[in-house]
């Protein structure tokens, strides 16, 4: 409890390479940024960044050990994300590690993996408002909120967007052009958790929205691992019985 | 968050005047006992212990305004709790106190009033053994306990528990005379969260089972207030749209 | 199974007698609107309609316990509902009555006693335009929806919608000056099912709308009672175990 | 809705071959005796039966079509199931067929992907008896069903039960050697539903036993495809918008 929450930010990190205008909004790739964010945050360590280009996309065995949440960004490359890797990270997930799936990371190996659905969604780029509501004001992650914020200029998602129904459903958008969209979602698996936030794009300026930070904020704090819980089994012979058996058999 | 919890603990307090084998289990009333354990724990603080006979049965105004979580355990005198008063710990919970009822606090009328349904359940005195599983392994309220507890002689309560289906259900008890129970439920109301515990009983000593006060102070954790969430709105008439209407009718 | 679902539609019938345009555009009443369209539907039967100044507002518990399905439309006069029918209606709904609130229907004492929230949200009459969004195109309640419906002038309702989570959440609106709702809910309460449906108005012709009716007669077909389904219990002791038990008391 | 349902029951149907003791309680195998069962109830038909050896398990794009509820037995090869099938089987659950995964079907590929858990759980072989409880008595599933039923020797499930929190839990089993399980329970999937229902082994005779076949009879009704359900998008890209948007870029 004490002890700080330790975050490993992941960018697939393609954009900011390929394109000048977004490495000018994030001259040091979208999880420096993020990263830079997270590390002024009380209570928060930034113990890794990494990236797909990276050996093991820079998520090694050791790397997720010491992992609490990590947050997971990528749009062009999801199919490049190797197998290997994302059953660790569902492992990792599954035993505890809180992930964060951000903006078009809805469309990535991992975050379909662990939701069981197909992740698609209606989208447009239009630069158009987005209104960000809070539907569950009492959730750790509205904390500091208003009642509504707003994105001048957002690549548009829309329903249906194809997931499972959230355990908690904190934030619905409004677009300009006439969607909604469940933006800001909570699930269980395993012992660990999973918090998909809409906003994030890689050439729209969001990650530097008071808002937006707030919520990725205070997601990380709601799906940090709980060094507490109890061991999740996976399938156990159990040899005994905890109280005895009159069974037709004996 | 630096700040500590306050929380508040009623306990409708006749058993332990009637009933001198309940005076003497607890001496300080069932109150007293949570209260004397909770304010052992860090970032917690007893703000006040209260009982039926106290005017407005001691929930004042001013005592909700400086409560951040509420206990409630309650069994004879339900129906002499004044509707009033019901009326303001409702109102306090939908605006972000949270409210832990315990066992026979099932029928109570505030917890009725937040569910909406009848809480009606099957119940048994026979001095039978418990064992609490834990379903939801990552949840904060599960922080510390094995995969289950158990506890030797309690009374049972059984299925179908007559409540909305929890947003998390966290414990499932199993009883040794052939029941199931869901004994460990969370709810959102408004700004406030309410979860319902249901080990406690007058005669058995189960406030000063380990486990048990575990999962209390996990509750109290999880359900307390937040600071910086939303203004939960009442009906409020908007004179002014947020983007410009192209009605019919103007 | 093979009988039909008996619907009785409850409208407190105010604005009709006072307003020259609903009764213009309602002549029968908006039950009588409501009862027009089911009364054609394959496998539906109304079996009363009822309104606020017959006596016991017409719901007696004669026509109560003929009824599968209840639809509730209110608007002035929520408070002069009398409590003692509420309590009829819920312990109906709480023993497998159906339940469809509409619209102005979220302030109503029925709905705030089932939901144990306040029911509060924004709104603005602005006869703008409103989108339903589907959002769980498997329901039974979305048979027959394209991905989204537009009214063109409607009523506007906002978030913060002060409800429980819903069991199941099917429609989402888009209003055109910036809000978004929570429009098509379903909740499980004692064996009873409850649908908030937002749509309808009493000026707008909303409930001659193709798409507001398909919605509605879904809703009826997903909430009626269930002949077969088990006995809810209210508080039951229960004498016998079902198991042997080997308490420390005996 | 006229029209019946058109079951396909998949089986492994290995153990039947293996094992004479298996063979003797389901001659035809357990796909056999479901088949058996399903064909005389009223609005359904078994459109086919599949095992493992058959080419593509028999499960071909062409079964699928014609299948609007799919019911899945495995124990012993989950591996071998091929990933073609998996994938297939899983795109039709998101497209609208119903999925009712038996007992240690738990463990299959398809019911976690579906999940994004691992669906681990603790057994254990002493005959002992359950007793399956009813905690949703509305829901549909739960018709026709007491409080509880019981089968007096089964192989025991026990908790963790490592899912997602069902969307729905109707059923949760005891057993007598002290474990609770969550052993009915729905899910959306796509436009799809799944159900999962605890009763079966190879040994006990269990898919004779009259509530479990009420509750097969009732899972397959509530998971049946919808018709009329809207299409479900995978990534659409919406050119246009739906209102007009004074972006900043324009």
């Amino acid at each position: 409890m004490a002890s700080s929450i330790r975050v490993t930010v992941w960018n697939e990190g393609v954009h900011e390479k390929k394109d000048e205008a977004v490495a000018k909004i994030y001259p040091k790739g979208i999880h420096g940024a993020l990263a830079d964010h997270l590390r002024k945050q009380p209570g928060l360590e930034v113990v890794a960044t990494a990236t797909l280009e990276e050996p093991e996309h820079g998520l090694t065995e050791a790397v997720l050990a010491k992992t609490d949440v990590l947050l997971w960004w990528a749009h062009l490359a999801h199919g490049e994300v190797q197998d290997a890797i994302v059953d660790r990270v569902q492992n990792a997930v599954l035993s505890g590690m809180g992930l964060i799936v951000l903006h078009s990371g809805h469309y990535s190996k991992i975050f379909k993996r662990l939701m069981g659905t197909d992740c698609g969604l209606r989208w447009r780029e239009a630069a158009e408002k987005e209104r960000l509501w809070v539907v569950l004001p009492g959730h750790p992650i509205a904390d500091g909120l208003s009642a509504y914020f707003e994105l001048p200029h957002t690549e548009m998602y829309g329903e249906i967007f194809d997931i499972p129904q959230p355990d908690e459903l904190v934030l619905i958008s409004w677009f300009e052009g006439g969607e909604v969209f469940r933006s800001g979602c909570c699930w269980h698996r395993g012992k660990g958790k999973v918090f998909y936030f809409r906003p994030g794009h890689e050439t729209f300026p969001i990650y530097y929205d008071a808002n937006v930070l707030k919520v990725i904020t205070n997601g990380v704090r709601w799906a940090a691992r709980r060094e507490g819980s109890p061991a999740k089994p996976g399938c156990i012979h159990c040899k005994e019985s905890l109280s005895p058996i009159r069974s037709g058999k004996d």
